[in-house]
């Protein structure tokens, strides 16, 4: 409890400076360097027997380090711009395990317009490799999305489907939604976040970071192959978006929506609803529930991945 | 001797987009926004058992983290201004311990004008904690300061003194050069960097990036307490500064110097000496080479650490 309550209280320890929008506490850092566009920054590690099982090709590691940060860029309606590659690995990873990492890097980084401009490679000493990117991104004014800002009411929309993604292998190819970003942000929400903590915990970090709670109807959640509901409610490693979108613009985004990947309205914001809560429809059972301490409250703290 | 060759061509496998004014290579990256100041990012990580010994107090790790990353900034002649924190920690790191750890990095920030505004916390399976800070920083463009630009003749200024880094606990408590680079950069030089992986190996980058050699007066080096020759030259961690000066500006730069710091001229760049070698000051022995495949070239790479 302690430990949570530290957590919890992390982004308020941290001074912040002028130019510094937005600090901890949402997928990305917001910079405002006076420019039409904002500088966003975030960073994200994938760690042997955490983030992948033992056996994991290294370019497979590759993508999923630099996608899952893509994919914090995303959420803030952002497109990646740089990144610094961070890491350390155990003594039996030879120059042929190197280049496939690297090149697999180069390759994926390319795709997305990131320029990997700086780095640091270490041996460890420790028994399992770690790996840390940072990366950067652009969004304009316009189009910044935060994790706050739902008003009661709004609908809560998620791209895709939920659950099973260490099973099925989804965690390791996931296309981050930067262009179902893009083209949600602004014209339709400025409330959204990635979902890689698990759609419950997630849904309830927004709803919680706009003061609001949130009615899930947990039958229209998309269910990846394989999952159960537990699991998609709380698997995590799916890298979806969840957005707010106001009642009246719903009709105008699910007939303009131009992508194959799928857009399903799943809740509603409500302010009848404790703050940080996520309910079932029926407005009985608390499915999750950030804040005071009853859920790992690292939740509000964008130190995030503390549970693992 | 394939790893070798590997991370010397890291660099290049990297494409980099527009903006990006300097990529690896050197000791930050360097971002051209259009604005009157440069931005600079680097990153660098702190190890268990590789960076400092088990059982440092957590608040001397997360100044030795802040502080060898504000380092690289300096070199640049540059500010810091932002730092995303990294870590990941092994499962007997309690509330206290943490507590400890990011108190003395809020602390430390504060004191450098850095404002941490993000970061990502995990537990490793792994037996070893592992620390990535990644840091911005801003340069203007009078002052931006290379490992490349020195011309044949430029004398080798240093501060303060080498060796013996580990063993006296220099390592942990060192002061970033942030205002003697400020100092030297502009007005001084244009061509600089930071110590920390020996004397000579800094040097030989520091010349190799400029096409030229060094010869080195070995007796005016300035060496720590506690150290030998060897280490004096090849300990690493020193965390100083190495400047390449006109011999015609080197007397007003010592006459004008204001700092307790320690400064020394320790050597000149030579064209007559091989690029990238660091030779006695009776040019008879090479004491140090990178390029070549002789030495460790992840020095020309800006992945730097690789050896450790």
């Amino acid at each position: 409890m302690y430990e949570q309550e530290l957590l919890e209280r992390l982004p308020g320890i941290f001074a912040q400076g002028d130019g510094v929008l937005v600090g901890p506490g949402d997928d990305c850092a917001v910079l405002d360097f006076g420019r039409d566009k904002l500088f966003l920054l975030a960073t994200d590690q994938v760690l042997q027997s955490v983030h992948y099982p033992e056996g994991t090709p290294p370019a497979k590691i590759a993508v999923k380090l630099l996608r899952r940060n893509i994919s914090d860029i995303a959420a803030m309606g952002g497109k990646p711009a740089h990144a610094l590659l961070s890491m350390s690995v155990i003594g039996e990873r030879d120059g042929r395990w190197l280049r496939a990492f690297f090149d697999a890097t180069a390759r994926e980084a390319r795709a997305w317009g990131v320029s990997v401009c700086g780095g640091d490679v270490c041996r460890t000493l420790g028994a399992t490799d770690n790996f840390c990117l940072s990366i950067s991104g652009w969004v304009s004014r316009d189009c910044l999305c935060l994790r706050s800002g739902a008003a009661d009411g709004d609908l809560l929309f998620a791209t895709g489907s939920f659950g099973n993604s260490l099973g099925s292998g989804h965690h390791l190819r996931f296309i981050p939604r930067v262009t179902e970003a893009a083209f949600l942000a602004g014209a339709f929400t400025k409330t959204m976040i990635d979902v890689s903590d698990g759609l419950l915990l997630d849904a309830a970090r927004l709803s919680g970071a706009s003061g609001l709670g949130v009615s899930l109807d947990v039958a229209a959640v998309p269910s990846r192959r394989g999952s159960d509901r537990s699991g998609m409610l709380s698997d995590g490693e799916d890298y979806e978006l969840l957005a707010a979108v106001r009642p009246d613009k719903a009709e105008e985004l699910l007939a303009s929506w131009p992508f194959k990947t799928r857009l399903t309205r799943i809740g509603q914001f409500l302010k009848s609803h404790p703050g940080g809560t996520v309910m079932d429809s029926r407005s009985k059972a608390i499915l999750c529930r950030i804040g005071g301490h009853r859920r790992s409250s690292s939740a509000t703290a964008g130190f995030d991945h503390f549970r693992h």
